[in-house]
């Protein structure tokens, strides 16, 4: 270690053991006062409107002027409207019901002994962003609302944004009982390698950037993750197929915003059907100027370049797709099986045995039929709002809302009962009756 | 890598890789169907019964020779008796409910688009446990009844048992329509490290054994890993605390099963109950030969030894308790929240107000309020099954049952549903309207 990297590390440990304290009082506040501490973080970002505009627009003019992409300047920008939306979404976190405080379980173990399951704060968060400024008020205001610290880093071209609108969040909780020092911000690189080693302070890092970022993440903490490397999603097109439906969705799911992580990547078509169905759907797809590339058995029906080994493989993100020729529903799900990325995966068929299959035996979050695996997201699922989607397989897994920011903890309410009472000879049973 | 550990690195893929494959027709059974192969388990295991215990009388002869402790030879010597009894628990999953199946979220998004949580399989489970044979038994079923694939590894000295015990399950499994391939066992070291690679086979890996061999594997892994590496316990006696209470659930808590995870490791005491309370504990301790270990001010008020800051870290699994005079509830709780492990912590209190602030503040799978931390288990639970103990704060969090061994995936069915029709202009809304 250089002298400057122990400087930063230890800076870093003290941020976040001032924000786990600053956490563990916000924990046990009530619904209101979170609430409350919420409309004073959108109020506080109002008024200091003129400050983050300026920010913003010296963020935009030095990324200008280095030439970044277009898509990456139109997601630094922050005019007006765009912070006043974002405000709007900061307030409408404050309507969501509260994903703290939830009895899950409710049960007498015996007289006088009540044990209950209830949700609670994880702690703190590590949320590592690119530069989109609007982030930051949406993730703070989803921590705060799930009684969580949050230790952001946003990406290097937002920095002086980032800093101007976290200066008015922790403002406006200084308005409140909310120990300002909740919400932090990082603004090295350094320090996000840093974070990440920070697994006594730390207690979900949710990454959110390029595939090879998230893979990195996942790759060097012990910290558990919340989100996707990869979103290769297929529709498999079946023998029994409304044919009007699979052009319909497979357009969408393709075109739609192909940028996306549930856009489609991947096209399986059965056999049967293929010599019907194919010139139909490369028709649309070619009209909305998407490439395609096809195994051996499609470029004998379609005119178009030749699929290889690493198409399967591929998150294209953009107006490309490959196509293959299956034999059977098991073959499709032996190839989502084994190429997917365990995301979201769609089956148009009138087939509702087919269909029962298909959801039963693909493996992934999502598992669709006859619609778009566009749908796959936390407010067209109804959360409210979305936190990630998580590929992996144990929960929260897929779009992930509020709930994937709290735990929960067994809480035993006795009378002086102790455990020997109920081994041995003379053992008392237990009741176990739901309450 | 040396010759033989590519072969061994290969056989294992082979083995996870069949695993897998079998588990995905399993995990498509009805619970019937799985119950009914737990019945044939049974059946086998019964029909095995002088095979399986000439191989335990062999791995007995064995360890005895080789000096192995008494209580290490207990728990590999398995009897008739002992058997049955595990037979009979083999008999008891089958009647716990299917974790599988459950419908957490049915919700209509719009007319006719109908989104349904529902929980999963994992997939394959690995389980790494000591030299006790009953666990072969009560594992494999735990993980045919929950849908999972599971590959085996037990402590080296009843390498012959578990042998027989899943050569005798294989068989019970080809008298049903699950394909034997479900339940594997490893049995040398090697094997354990490759298992811990294989995290595209491997959904989850459940290490049961001492601390530091939990925290090899975690350190060791990038497959999630179900388990805890301490149990270090608090019971906090309060300065309202009723002091009969406190001696009763101090002494259940230490000397009850000492070697349990969810032991007393730690007691604290207030500073205004101190003189008149810990000479009483300290005397029904003693008198169960419990060795004492104080903080300074301890020391004043009972005759015993230094407690080191070493102390407040160190499960003893032992009759040996730690014992600290606090000046506050807020002291006690920052003591837990610094030294515990996240396990179950207790207070003792007739205060109802300082009790909830401890279960409210206290960072642990399991906060208690008047009563012994050794109910922190999920038989008493009334789990039916306890897989393991977890004190990790993402779910699952301290005692997990079979619903620990699921997952879940989202499943929507529509009729040529695009997302399309949900953005822009003419945006339909959704309905989001829980059935």
């Amino acid at each position: 270690m250089t002298a400057s990297q122990i400087a930063s590390s230890s800076i870093i440990d003290d941020i976040a053991r001032l924000t786990r304290e600053a956490a563990r009082q916000l924990a046990v506040l009530s619904t209101d006062a979170k609430n409350q501490a919420i409309v004073a973080i959108a109020i506080a970002l109002e008024a200091a409107t003129p400050e983050i505009l300026a920010a913003n627009a010296a963020d935009c003019k030095a990324a200008a002027a280095a030439g970044i992409p277009k898509p990456l300047y139109a997601r630094l920008k922050l005019d007006e409207t765009k912070l006043q939306g974002a405000i709007a979404g900061v307030r409408d976190v404050g309507r969501l019901s509260d994903p703290v405080g939830a009895v899950q379980i409710h049960r007498e173990l015996d007289t006088g002994l009540i044990l209950k399951r209830i949700t609670c704060p994880l702690g703190v968060l590590g949320v590592i962003f690119e530069a989109r400024p609007d982030a930051v008020m949406q993730i703070s205001t989803l921590a705060i609302k799930s009684g969580n610290g949050v230790i952001l880093k946003g990406g290097q071209e937002a920095v002086r944004s980032c800093e101007a609108l976290v200066k008015a969040i922790r403002q406006g909780l200084t308005q409140t009982g909310i120990n300002p020092d909740v919400v932090q911000l990082l603004t090295t690189r350094e320090e996000t390698l840093e974070l990440l080693k920070l697994d006594q302070y730390v207690d979900l890092i949710i990454p959110r950037g390029s595939n090879s970022f998230v893979r990195f993440v996942q790759n060097n903490t012990r910290i558990p993750v919340l989100g996707h490397a990869e979103g290769i999603c297929h529709v498999y097109v079946d023998e029994a197929a409304d044919i009007e439906k699979a052009v319909a969705i497979t357009v969408d799911a393709k075109t739609h915003y192909p940028a996306a992580c549930n856009a489609l990547e991947t096209l399986l078509v059965h056999n049967a059907i293929a010599s019907e169905f194919l010139p139909k759907v490369a028709k649309s797809l070619q009209e909305k100027n998407v490439e395609l590339r096809g195994d051996e058995k499609t470029c004998q029906i379609l005119d178009i370049a030749a699929a290889t080994e690493a198409d399967w493989v591929t998150e294209y993100s953009d107006l490309i797709l490959s196509i293959k020729v299956v034999h059977s529903l098991e073959d499709a799900i032996n190839h989502i099986n084994t190429y997917g990325s365990k995301h979201t995966d769609a089956i148009v068929t009138e087939s509702s045995e087919a269909a029962a299959t298909f959801l039963a035996q693909v493996d992934a979050a999502g598992v669709f039929h006859n619609c778009s695996t566009r749908f796959s997201d936390g407010f067209r699922y109804g959360f409210g709002a979305e936190v990630g989607i998580s590929t992996q397989k144990m929960p929260p897994r897929g779009p992930v809302g509020l709930e994937g920011l709290v735990t929960y903890k067994y809480q035993i309410v006795g009378d002086g009962h102790i455990a020997a009472s109920y081994s041995g000879a003379d053992a008392k049973p237990f009741i176990h009756r739901d309450l």
